[in-house]
């Protein structure tokens, strides 16, 4: 097992991070301690019944649908009809057991519900696990806005149970690979090298995949603990997304979003090497390792104008300026305005062109 | 003009108090300042309108219907699709104008878009001016449940403008007074005498009212520097209200919020007297204070059980326990948890067939 660990809030003070290896007994324990409301994804409870005997028991517990579209405050308002209907009470604890939207809809409802109430996460998917569970954010949608709404309020604690990790598909496990690659390739190349060496055995074998998980927290750690509201440092962390993003949103979110931040991290590399601050060696070291987790995808003349809108709607940006982060090598990232201009065009189709399959 | 000064948060470090002479000035700095988008209580640019020309030429308002029924998620999702349609970014601060409902509606607001943005805050009515506007509570009614949702969002400035209590009508003013007196009593009982030794003129001339507005204000400051989040000495400040909250709710609340916190406190007192920790002397000093500001209103055989029941309804109530801030004398209050049983029913009767007037 892996040592725990705590992270220092400015909201809560701190929480902690627990690798466990007994879920069962850890529910016990939570549901003797206090008045508790458990809130699950339904996928799960349908995936790992017996596990879930003692919740159910308690009769104090919410399904909820995880997809995108649950992510509204509407959503949010029925769940808390549900939890009224358990006469929840300010000194309740919501238990959230499920992936990143499990995790946004209680995480929201928790900032909000008697002015704040304590929760308590399990998260249940690879993508959650390695790094939404830390961070304080909650992501709510709003109209046609994704993640507008939201709060910044950590769970108490987080129970991090690998065998949660067994009944996901190799999609989502290379989806999380990809977010972990791009906090790995903040810290260095080592961590990432070693995804790359291990990189088929982690899709089968998922008992590999806290070691990576372990690493990964904790390097988001050492820069929320400075910068938890995202004002300044935490930028880092836009490393591939600012262009993965845009990626999501011109293919509908076809692509898992790890898959796309790695595309996004190539495309970042790369424009890093057309504006001369990142060696070619040093490219080709990180294209190496994350072309093993980069789908099939292109951007030509066809979807260029959209993904060029696409960008331009990012809300780190200034004015005609694309705020990105840029590589000057394993380890080493760097926030650049960029104009949104033709020259940035042509960078973008010629990466495409040489590096993409179709 | 009364000095400026600055409560302590947890939340946002400090937030300042100022009260103000010349309500233009201060909004031409503001526009001038930065990005804004002013939320405004319908009702003051109606009765103020040339003081709001400098807003409407900016074009970047929103005017909200300031009505119990507006403090819904809803409602506050339907002012934020305004926010929206007016290119609301996150760097944008909103400036509230109005009295606690607008208050509620736009702290609620910046607690949950782009996760928490900054708010200032002009109180319109003397309940706003003399209690809401520091304390960082936002309140939200859900359902058929009185304030339960909200938030802890304190503004970033507070600016009190004196002119606008000019339009209020005597049965609000009266209402302040109620709220005023009750952080009076908590301190003493000497501001409490110069307001009973004011009254009449309190009604009629506004400009009296600074003063007050100040010292409560102050008062309250001084416990939620310790207490920001109401989980401990806070509690003081429930004083009169767990027994004013239940005649609200038994009356419809058509008994304003002050007047039935004069009645709580006075009620409070009697219990005080009853269970003799407060003296007939001091209860004497305060019943004949509270008076001025108490309306007619009995509580007779007829009305008892709804009474007792709403009173068992009280978030801060535990199990069949009544949570009550009791006085020992003026600037001694004590928070004591009363059986809800006969000899508690029988106090109230006996308090109405002695002090209430129908």
């Amino acid at each position: 097992m892996f040592d725990s660990f705590e992270v220092k809030s400015r909201i809560s003070g701190a929480y902690s991070v627990s690798f466990i290896s007994d879920f069962n007994s850890r529910l016990i324990k939570i549901i003797e301690e206090r008045d508790v409301i458990f809130v699950i994804d339904e996928k799960i409870v349908n995936l790992f019944k017996d596990d879930f005997d003692e919740i159910i028991k308690t009769q104090r517990f919410v399904l909820i649908t995880s997809e995108e579209k649950s992510k509204t405050i509407d959503y949010s308002q029925d769940v808390i009809r549900k939890l009224i209907a358990l006469n929840v009470r300010k000194n309740d604890k919501l238990i959230a057991i499920g992936g990143g939207i499990t995790q946004d809809i209680v995480a929201f409802i928790s900032s909000i519900l008697f002015r704040g109430i304590e929760w308590i996460f399990f998260p249940t998917t690879l993508l959650a696990q390695c790094d939404s569970c830390i961070g304080s954010k909650s992501s709510i949608n709003f109209d046609q806005f994704k993640n507008l709404i939201g709060t910044f309020n950590p769970p108490k604690n987080i129970f991090i149970y690998n065998e949660f990790l067994a009944t996901l598909t190799e999609s989502e496990i290379r989806s999380g690979i990809g977010e972990m690659l791009h906090y790995f390739f903040t810290d260095g190349i080592s961590l990432a090298q070693e995804v790359s060496d291990q990189y088929d055995e982690l899709l089968s074998n998922r008992s590999k995949l806290p070691y990576f998980i372990s690493n990964s927290l904790k390097i988001k750690k050492r820069i929320i603990e400075i910068d938890e509201f995202d004002t300044s440092i935490r930028h880092i962390f836009n490393y591939g997304h600012t262009f993965g993003h845009a990626i999501e949103a011109i293919t509908n979110y076809s692509i898992p979003h790890g898959q796309a931040i790695s595309i996004g991290m190539d495309l970042a590399n790369f424009i890093s090497l057309e504006k001369e601050i990142l060696s070619s060696e040093d490219f080709d070291l990180m294209h190496n390792i994350l072309i093993k987790n980069i789908p099939t995808f292109k951007i030509t003349e066809d979807n260029i104008e959209n993904y060029c809108s696409a960008l331009s709607r990012d809300k780190k940006n200034k004015g005609n300026k694309l705020g990105s982060i840029l590589s000057k090598g394993p380890g080493k990232v760097e926030k650049v305005f960029i104009d949104l201009d033709d020259s940035l065009k042509n960078m973008i189709l010629n990466y495409s062109i040489k590096y993409c399959r179709a």
